[in-house]
């Protein structure tokens, strides 16, 4: 239904791979690259160009990378300059700007707001309407729920840009916004609505406005058993990497002994 | 200006009732159903086929079904599996995904997200910017503001879902979260920017980060007059169905008798 | 690559000055009318009908004025019947009601949402999902980040609307919510996640939910140096008019002796 070449415009400068489906509506701008078996959705803009190109008729647009396995919904807008891992896939409305580097396996949710100049490792999921200021820097396994806002000038405005940084299997919960330089170690729980600034341990659970560290996650019980629910890998599966053979054989043979 | 018949695509398989507008470069999916005197703005995708149809070659859309009545503002997007009552309406960029059940006169605001999965009374209003976890129940006459957010996992991520219930006639004021399976009663006013988990009576006044309840809202006076303006339909009338005859008499006809 | 003439639609009625750029799938109503040197990117509608388009058939569309050197990147929404100053420009997916007025060199980031009948002043910056209500007042070189809301129904759902009111050059930081009436002096700070009600003097910090004045912000530090950050103007330039002289002359020419 989606795919019949309407009103689809595909510079002859971008690279597009094999098995790749491009929706109606579709424009896919200079230096752009695309993996095998990606599919991008209708009324997507793949490439759009940085601002230079309004004022500079030499304008040259950078390159964009999204490896195999895309998977881009409608309305989405990623700007030239970034570079996706394989499997990336994106809900709707999805705006990316430029220099944003994200691993193999992201997901972005609906509506969210990635400003550029960023990195995420791999496998991260940011669910819809989250907002990933400039510099932010984000590890593995990194789970953001809607409304999280990660900043990154402390006393606006300002020169000053300094973006939270993230450990892996961190888990950023609704509405929370993270403060200019904040520092989440790895398995943190932020708790919903919290503002968070400062330097955290691994293993926190973290809430409130202003937060506070209030236990060790390792204390939070899951509602369903009585057993703790967090490092999450170990009791939540689906999807991830871990499905089939469980946490505990996948870590050791993966870089994660220590989780 | 608007209805002009460019680039409108409308499946065979759709059902187009009479004297119904559709804008230019609308697309419009199989086995959608629109009532009679229904207008779809410009850009609008309606029957979005839901995620197997990227992957499974017999793919067969689910109906999509608009009541008489139905306005749907430009660059909305409304997957395909659900249903909307009569007079439906969105603003701009609104996403309804699939297994959405929406009573009679309910009316969306612009870049809200509904999840799917939900079910809402009849006469219900969000505001702008407003995000509906999968599995919340809401009542009728549910009016909720901008960038409130309902979430349904509680110890994320996990295989939980559980979303919050809200009962009729509450008010969900803006930048509040509801956490996994809140229960909110009749007639309750939460407050802006409230953190609310757990269960609260009908008639309640709840407010904060963590929110509690303070007061019951019967004690709540409008600024403008020296009386309690709530319940609200006693006192709030405009666009109501009791808008003529008042919420009095129009509740003992209607069902609501104890309100 | 831009700006090709693919389905661009500009009524008869509109008034496109000179060295204008229009983008492709863009289209402009009736009675717009676009000062020289403006920048109109793809997907965009300009003069979006007003309600009463839907159904009145001698419907005439409100002129909508855009003053030179305008910048609106693709998927804006601006209604018809506002006004905006010169080199007004946006992000992506505005939406802009009717009754909207903006003063000179004022920006609006990416999906933020703008309800109509509100008055911005010169130089105004709002950063991406801001969110502005009905009856909002806002001075010049007020910066507003992302998330935040203002509000106007102090009761809702009721007929009372009193938007807040911010002075000259005060800052609203990410994720807060200003409640009706709420008025900001002049150089304040407030900071993030605030949920504001009440009235502030000038050179306030205001912090919390809810929120407290808790300082005078010439008392706040910049992270980098041992000098008071704020009043800001005197320690950031980029981009400002004083960029080149310094606030201390540029204020006396200008009619901020008192700043
Ligand atoms: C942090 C969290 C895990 C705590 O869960 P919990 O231990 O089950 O908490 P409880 O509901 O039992 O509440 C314990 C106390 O902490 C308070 N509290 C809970 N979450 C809080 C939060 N995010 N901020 C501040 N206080 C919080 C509760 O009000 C309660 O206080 P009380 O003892 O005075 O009544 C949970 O609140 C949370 O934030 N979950 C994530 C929701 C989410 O964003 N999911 C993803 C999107 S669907
Ligand atoms: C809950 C609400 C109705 C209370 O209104 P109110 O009784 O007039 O409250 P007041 O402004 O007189 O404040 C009373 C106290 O409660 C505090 N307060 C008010 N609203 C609060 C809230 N949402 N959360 C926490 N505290 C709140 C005030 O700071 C004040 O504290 P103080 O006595 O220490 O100064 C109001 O704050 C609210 O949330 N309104 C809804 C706004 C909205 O979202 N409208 C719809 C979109 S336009
Ligand atoms: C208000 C603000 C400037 C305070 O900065 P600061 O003085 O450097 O504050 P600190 O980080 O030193 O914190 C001082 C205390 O205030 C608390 N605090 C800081 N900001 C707070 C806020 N917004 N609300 C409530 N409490 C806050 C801190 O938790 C800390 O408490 P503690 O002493 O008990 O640990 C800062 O928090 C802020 O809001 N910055 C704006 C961020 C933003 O939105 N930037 C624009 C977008 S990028």
């Amino acid at each position: 239904m989606k795919f019949n070449n309407r009103n689809v415009y595909i510079s002859e400068k971008a690279k597009i791979g094999k098995n790749v489906r491009i929706g109606d509506n579709t424009v896919i701008y200079d230096n752009v690259i695309i993996g095998d078996n990606s599919i991008i959705c209708n009324d997507c803009v793949i490439g759009e160009p940085v601002n230079d190109y309004y004022f500079t008729s030499s304008y040259e647009n950078p390159e964009t990378v999204l490896k195999e396995g895309a998977f881009i919904r409608s309305h989405s807008i990623i700007y030239a300059g970034s570079v996706f891992g394989e499997n990336f896939s994106t809900g709707h409305r999805v705006t990316i700007r430029e220099h944003s580097k994200f691993g193999n396996n992201c997901r972005i949710g609906t509506v969210s707001d990635i400003q550029g100049y960023v990195e995420f490792g791999n496998n991260c999921w940011l669910h819809s309407n989250v907002h990933i200021g400039q510099q932010s820097k984000i590890g593995n396994f990194v789970f953001i729920y809607p409304y999280a806002v990660f900043t990154n000038d402390p006393t606006p405005p300002s020169d000053t840009c300094i973006g939270p940084t993230v450990g892996d299997f961190s888990q950023i919960a609704v509405g929370t916004v993270l403060l200019p330089a904040a520092e989440i170690g790895k398995h943190c729980l932020v708790g919903a609505q919290s503002l968070v600034g400062g330097k955290y341990d691994d293993y926190s659970l973290i809430i409130g406005n202003p937060a506070k560290k209030i236990k060790d996650v390792r204390e939070l019980k899951s509602r369903n058993t009585d057993k703790s629910h967090y490092p999450w890998p170990y009791s939540f599966s689906r999807n991830m990497p871990w499905e089939h053979e469980g946490f505990e054989n996948w870590k050791l043979k993966n870089g994660y002994e220590n989780d």
